[in-house]
């Protein structure tokens, strides 16, 4: 557990030094799938008072604390409903980091504007719909990330790790905690530069899809070249 | 005396480490109840030169200085009148941040377009009406105080507190002097997001009311459960 | 000569300091009327390597430098013929700082759309017509000059210390040196909320004349009472 | 050899120190024609983790590595592609730096605004077209250097030393690494503020020619007069 802690420990101290959250506006987590538990950011605190101590385990089918003094972070069911549908996701970030939040707020998926976006992204990046007032006042954010998987279907979560959940903010994941804010990083310049794109050209359209295959192949599965071999 | 001084002191200073303001544009101030007296940065003094010697210290009725040499903040009677109409009021921030006071300057009341909103602030942001010639004339500050209780009236000032003064920039408050420096960076957070918001989705609508409530009421009133009991 | 060319040395780190230049794209000079002399940065010199002695002295009716080895910035001619006309000036400060600049792309004066305006300029920053071919072949930065001064004809100087200069950038001027950088930083505050401003409300308006003369006036001239006695 | 890995791998840092690349997005090479060496950036690499000594020394005609364990960037036969072709350019970069990046997404020229493009690029910083699905197949990297060189027929690449690959992101040139890197930086300047500019200008035209050729020309080729001897 203390491993598990301090790599969680270190991925939100690392959001925090990318400059995508101020005071308590994110959380990153990482599963131990072989024990079956989740460690997450506790709810409220902010980042410079944050220990790897302060961590909270929780059981990933009850969500219940396991280890820990300190609430979870209020959005653990969301993280925990990814990670029960989601079978290869290692790791979850939450933020409102400004131009995502910009596009969720906006209620519009990000196109895949550019060979960025496709290095990292296949497709364009989702966007959520509103929970129903029923869904909001049942468990509002277990159904948060009903709907994030529900906007998934017939997709490949792994190849497109982030979403917008309407109104709200980014999630993303990958296959660990720092990973998953890698993608969080990535994502943030891509709503940055999506949105100075379409100031430029409005009504912009995507990328050929030649040039998007191109791309995301090159770094992605059994054909990519991109980088050295032990990191790929 | 002495502490409340280092209070606001430390909570001008806050607003500078914050990046809100440049040279002398803003203040800080915080009440002191049972005694009568509210204290407050000195008028036209740089926050590099800032010490927590220089905070002057006014009666609440008369706006006197009852400790320090200096001028107090030209924007004072705006502070005294705020404190004077808010009862639960404990610290008042004044800025020119960049986006906020592009609204206030657009002239257009900040609409709660997310949830990052809707966990601070109760509907939107009002923006207060100009002052007319005589007003000005008369007492420029001190009815800067009065136009924006007037458009409070019939709201609760503790669910949003925050306004954009016409032509001017933001007041934002809280129950201390750095809670008031805490809502004026999420304001100027949300007017960022907001401007942006606007440009990729021109004529944007408000979030659906039951998505507000739930955000603001998960961290606010008798049913919160954001963050840990001791800090709600 | 050795303490202007100290000041000119700390105005222009001043300049880049405030990231209002990179490399070499800007420039600040200083008077001493009873010398008739004019310090400027050498032209070409990147920020980092400045050092005092690379200072250049020009005499103010020539142009020839008395002191100092290096060309001065090729901008001097600009310099010089404000000061010549403009009795009043004590520092000139040339940036391609990027708000600024793209007002002066774009070809338009800058309105007063707020406060934060007023308390430093009277009316719109000034935007210069492009000089001519003749113009440009005679004496390109000498008739810059001379296109700024058209510009205030029937305006004073002293009330709105900088302008846009069409296709090129700004000039701004104080007192000092150093004054002139601290409007340089003013302008390019009032220069990027200006234009989310129009972003926000496309065709705003300036500000009601009568909270204009109050902010300027509360600033400045017999009746201000912004700062303190020492600092006005 | 040791020499010339020392400078790109001190013009590699020097692209981050400018903000220009996050994680590893972005490459620089030099080449050494008289050995017919090009040394360039590792594939993959964080710049964090970059030292001298990973700099891989390809052939120039072969792109074959001659010194380095690692994988050259995935970019490298784009690089020496321009090498080839253009027999006076020193150093290459490549980034994904936001403001130009959106120029390249949005599939638009950066016209010649302003003086700051007409100091360093004469006329508008061309943009490639897409590469068809037969040239993304065959080789896309490489065909890559044939569409900008395409884009150059009829210029001088050392008068423009920059352009933007469609949907993709900028290449700039130099006479040095380093060189191209401050070209870099420039040219996200001019697209930050060319965005800018058509924003408060909507279809705005460009720079007069006499003005464009005055600025270009002070600061290139037998009459220039800016800057010292020493470094023009």
């Amino acid at each position: 557990m203390k491993q598990l802690k301090e790599r969680v420990y270190e991925a939100n101290m690392e959001l925090w030094r990318r400059n995508l959250v101020i005071y308590t506006w994110g959380n990153v987590s990482e599963i131990d799938r072989a024990k079956g538990v989740v460690a997450i950011k506790p709810s409220g605190v902010p980042y410079d008072d944050l220990t790897a101590d302060m961590i909270v385990v929780m059981d990933l089918e009850t969500g219940k604390t396991v280890e820990g003094s300190l609430n979870p972070s209020s959005d653990a069911p969301t993280h925990l409903a990814l990670y029960r549908a989601f079978a290869e996701v290692g790791g979850v970030t939450h933020t409102h980091s400004p131009y995502a939040t910009a596009w969720a707020q906006a209620g519009r998926a990000i196109p895949c504007f550019g060979t960025t976006h496709a290095d990292y992204f296949r497709g364009d990046i989702p966007i959520s719909r509103f929970l129903t007032p029923e869904e909001t006042e049942e468990a509002y954010e277990a159904n948060t990330g009903k709907v994030i998987i529900e906007a998934f279907e017939g997709r490949n979560p792994m190849y497109t790790p982030a979403i917008l959940t309407r109104g709200h903010g980014p999630f993303t994941w990958g296959k660990s905690g720092m990973d998953s804010v890698h993608n969080a990083v990535v994502l943030e310049e891509l709503a940055k530069m999506g949105m100075w794109s379409l100031s430029l050209t409005p009504g912009l359209g995507e990328l050929p899809q030649h040039v998007s295959d191109k791309h995301f192949l090159r770094k992605h599965g059994p054909n990519a070249y991109y980088g050295q071999k032990t990191n790929r």
